[in-house]
């Protein structure tokens, strides 16, 4: 059995949680948390108790976020145990590549970093189309789903009580890249951004709608639809985390010869997928330390055959 | 740059030798055949030639077919080169697995194996997809495309001077699958065949109609359509080898929530993908190769990052 750590206890840990069981070949052996935590059936502890637990836990699934957590738990943590983490800020994966790479050399441990939908699965993707079709364009489409970051800005405008924001891809978007017309195509004109609001008593609905219509960064360059909504119906119908979205690749082969290559995921929840991508990734980092790797990999380090629990001869068997 | 030999020259050779302009880091120094062959830009060969290039060529890719030719030239070539082929009869892939395994470690050299879009492509998604979402099915639908096997089994028939089959996914079956009630769909659920074909002259149509219709293996058990048209419009409309097809996963992560992952290709040229894939494969075998790997691989065996010609810190910067 690979033993696993939960470190963080938000919607990515306790998702992962859920999901263990799916993973024969894996168990939790304890959660650490900044906040006092009691679960049913696996034991929780402080951060500082991490240290208790060298030598008995394989993985650390770092469930912690890109923006604060994860900068600096993550190389701590390699420290002393092996990582996966779900490092999501594109531009500054370069650089947390790099200190991860430099710790978990010197520590003599293994990090698997940036581990996810996208970057994830939608970065194998991106490989693999642009690898086996060099001639040609890929675009990545997310949503529908809901945007934590958008959602957060918009519950930050005066008068909003709550909020929630869905990115979309764009119907006629789509279908101009599957047509092989995709070019020059933006993430602006890819996608729309519609929000559900709950607005305080007396609010101005027109000011609250304007400001966020026009938040730069944000919303200002999207098509941007609000809709006013009950709290009730808030709480009924926009409770979940789902999400989804698209890569495509569309372009050429041999002489002229039209390709299209699409992968398209919808999810009932984000957190329930992320999280089970990450264990599959801690089954894999596990077997690459038990083979000497150390250092920092990335999803495009590591060969698809670690992800799984058959063994080498059963994939060829059943799957190649 | 990494010098190739095509041994084989029908459709996969040909189409190899085109998609060659997009791989800017391999170059094709010889092609090998059985027929006499001269080539504008490449020097042919006799098979028996390839002895000559012991240590003049990194990688050969084999293009001839898995039924008569793989079987026997594969091994055989690889005691000399490293090679790449598309062999992909999936039921005798472990066998052929475990010869090549012990000719390439016999021989100091590494092969690829049963690489193309399926086995391969559709191969390293039921690997992913059912890694990451262990609770759930997969399915694989080929097509609309031309299979060959079944073109060839109409041909046979009485009467029947051309003859194409196309596989096509059912509709119905693939929107079952995407609401995730497609268990058990079988592969004759999911497909039907669709047969253009150009008759002798007085020949008994619906003999021959009958005759396709009921030929077992091939045709018993599909719903098959079998079109009589001209020679003129066969000749016209029915020259080139589209397919393409599906790999999805329906299922459910954490606390039954729903998932559906769906990998999907269009090709207006089956050759062209298969050997734009096998050309990339190329590269990942010369790199596995310079880094020591012996004997046999398969596509689940090969992180994703030797497949591209970007470099890793390239492909964390750009693609991740």
């Amino acid at each position: 059995m690979v033993k696993i750590g939960i470190v963080g206890y938000g919607n990515l840990g306790r998702a992962a949680i859920a999901n263990i069981a799916n993973f024969p070949d894996l168990t939790i052996v304890a959660v650490f948390s900044r906040r006092q935590l009691t679960l049913d059936n696996i034991p929780c502890f402080a951060m500082e108790d991490m240290k208790n637990f060298i030598g008995k836990i394989d993985v650390m699934l770092m469930c912690g976020g890109s923006a604060k957590d994860l900068p600096g738990q993550s190389p701590e943590v390699l420290k002393h145990f092996c990582t996966v983490d779900s490092f999501d800020t594109h531009a500054k994966i370069p650089e947390f590549f790099d200190v991860m790479d430099k710790t978990g050399k010197e520590a003599d441990k293994l990090a698997a970093i940036s581990v996810g939908w996208d970057p994830g699965l939608f970065s194998m993707m991106r490989c693999m189309f642009s690898s086996f079709m060099p001639y040609g364009d890929t675009y990545t489409f997310w949503g529908k789903g809901v945007s934590q970051g958008h959602s957060d800005a918009v519950r930050r405008v005066e008068g909003v009580r709550k909020a929630i924001q869905y990115t979309e891809p764009k119907e006629e978007a789509l279908s101009l890249v599957r047509e092989g017309r995709g070019k020059g195509l933006e993430t602006s004109d890819m996608h729309k951004r519609v929000c559900f609001v709950v607005a305080e008593e007396n609010s101005d609905r027109d000011k609250i709608s304007e400001e966020i219509r026009s938040m730069p960064n944000y919303f200002a360059d999207y098509d941007t639809e609000v809709n006013f909504i009950s709290e009730s119906e808030f709480d009924q119908m926009h409770n979940k985390l789902p999400h989804g979205g698209f890569v495509l690749r569309s372009g050429e082969v041999g002489e002229e010869q039209k390709t299209l290559t699409e992968l398209s995921i919808n999810l009932e929840s984000n957190p329930g997928f992320t999280s089970s991508i990450l264990l599959s990734f801690c089954r894999a980092v596990n077997r690459l330390y038990e083979e000497g790797k150390r250092g920092a990999v990335t999803v495009l380090d590591i060969p698809l055959s670690a992800l799984s629990d058959l063994t080498p001869r059963e994939l060829r068997k059943n799957l190649l």
